[in-house]
């Protein structure tokens, strides 16, 4: 289905460049499971450890946005760009990291409404309020 | 440069339908201040009160997403759909709610990642890890 | 402002596979204006023929759709696709074409209702309705 | 395969407000059928009731817009933002509505052509004619 | 799953539009597959043509930009766009003309890059540099 | 105009984190300018650095595919994703490393024509041929 290999555990043990980047994952992680994201863009090791690091730095070291927050604005961006996989795989961490029902229909809500007056702004093609300027 | 006229404040006190709204939006947000999305809205009396109705109940209710909150997705939903206004209007909204520098970079951060890998899982076409169906 | 250069009347003279598109384009549509999208096409005659032929056969030939019609789904997927130039040229033909105000605003709120719904479907993952297959 | 259950007939039975909209999209639209979209909706009662006041507003009150034509701007502008499910539901209900093969062609046919002059315009970065502007 | 349906080549025998456009697919490939974006476009002969002869003008005509790189300009898009089908046909197609392991990895590197400084650009609404101006 | 401040090199110079990325742009480059989206990204030293390293990593490293066909990528994906001035970056930094006026045209045309048939496709809503499956 992929337009590359997924890689298997086995074939990643036999090379090190990925092995290091699968370790660090679950190590960051505290879990075993590796997704198909990451055995995706083992095809390419150096693809693969520049995304993991970039990812690492922006949704794994402490911040001023907490964790869950984090994954619902990913899955506002995700929904957006129409990624249906990232749709999945950041509303299941979203729920991990305590996303309630609730939560998400606001999230959806917000995500939504956005889009609305994003095209009908668009629509109207509106002049920036000066009060709006930096 | 908009597809329709912005009304002025002038106009809209002849048009009930139009007041009633702009009288709305002033006692919700606590200001005078009106921008032009709404100014815009007002050529359609209908299409202005459907869209304030909908982005009061979303947006000023209270809920468990918290009001700064609510305006960093939104800002996020815009910059994926690529709305100049929208962006202007919601950053703003949410500096005056309390996002700081700091905060302003982590949202961008977590943006352009998402945007980075949704676009890398769609040019891979990596199917959904049965762990993140529901 | 643009990334090609916009091409003038007398320049256009003066490049027959340019002029030849030009004077068609006048004569198709009935008006001595050739608006900026043509002139900027014109830096390559190749591009702009094969466009304009495109173009005339699908916006000028009768059909089953209406030319006021067309236009106004020209808008409507001119404002996803977030063209700002397009909304612009494709709304004032939509107005020169008959489109009234509350057509416009009956327009704007389906593209909008549009855009929310595609969000929440997308922010669902539902499957299609069996209902809905061919 | 969403990322929210679909409520069933018999649980919405237990749920007077998922009820009341079940009953109402029923009555509105004469048939028994209730697609995928608004059972994933209900999982938050509000968001579904929302959701659907806005589509009756927009997609049932008599207007300027003949019901078949807004199906297909519909269609129009989920293509443009990709939603594979809106693209089914809403092709289905243009047809159902009285789009034939050929108003389709034609449909499609201007949504490509939009598409490839959206990319062009994009790609040049043209100005907007003043004649263009209001 | 289609909205409309696939032509089998024993239909498209007895339709002559149709049958040109696919003999002259197969001639111009030098194979005898036609893939299903033929078979489905296939339902109405005018955008069949329209559609094949403009492809055939832009990727089979000698030109610049070697065939393999513009399929991986054409794979850079669809991802852009969201197109899963395209985004599969291409790949194959810019693999089948030689694009490798290591320059595919190259490809998708700077489409994710690409969309990650789009983002982070929209969401900072940059001011374009007078020295990128024309 | 942008929704932050665009850093000057007096600014820059006593900051030290944001002067070493700007110290190592100019020296990658070998020209003085920075332009103003590194300038708006230096609101945030941590942001800007991981930025172009990204950056650096992907566009400036010897590969596969030459520095010039790099940009004309850069560009495809930016026309898709509505980003101004990114098309205009890019577009500039194509030139300069050696698109002619006939190599732009046919970039313009491929990514025009992958948007057309990406809308066909979505608008049909085709199935992947086995023969496209990895």
């Amino acid at each position: 289905m992929a337009t590359v290999r997924l890689m298997s555990d086995a074939e990643a043990e036999t090379i090190p460049a990925v092995k290091a980047v699968f370790d660090d994952i679950r190590a960051t992680r505290k879990t075993d499971f590796i997704n198909n994201f990451w055995r995706a863009l083992a095809f390419d090791a150096g693809l693969l450890a520049r995304t993991w690091e970039g990812l690492k730095a922006v949704m794994t070291v402490p911040g001023e946005i907490d964790p869950k927050t984090r994954e619902m604005i990913y899955v506002a961006v995700s929904i957006a760009n129409s990624c249906s996989y990232c749709v999945h795989s950041h509303t299941a961490q979203a729920k991990a990291k305590g996303m309630g029902a609730a939560e998400h229909a606001e999230l959806l809500s917000i995500v939504a409404l956005a889009a609305q007056t994003n095209h009908l702004v668009t629509g109207m093609q509106i002049p920036v309020d000066p009060e709006f300027q930096l």
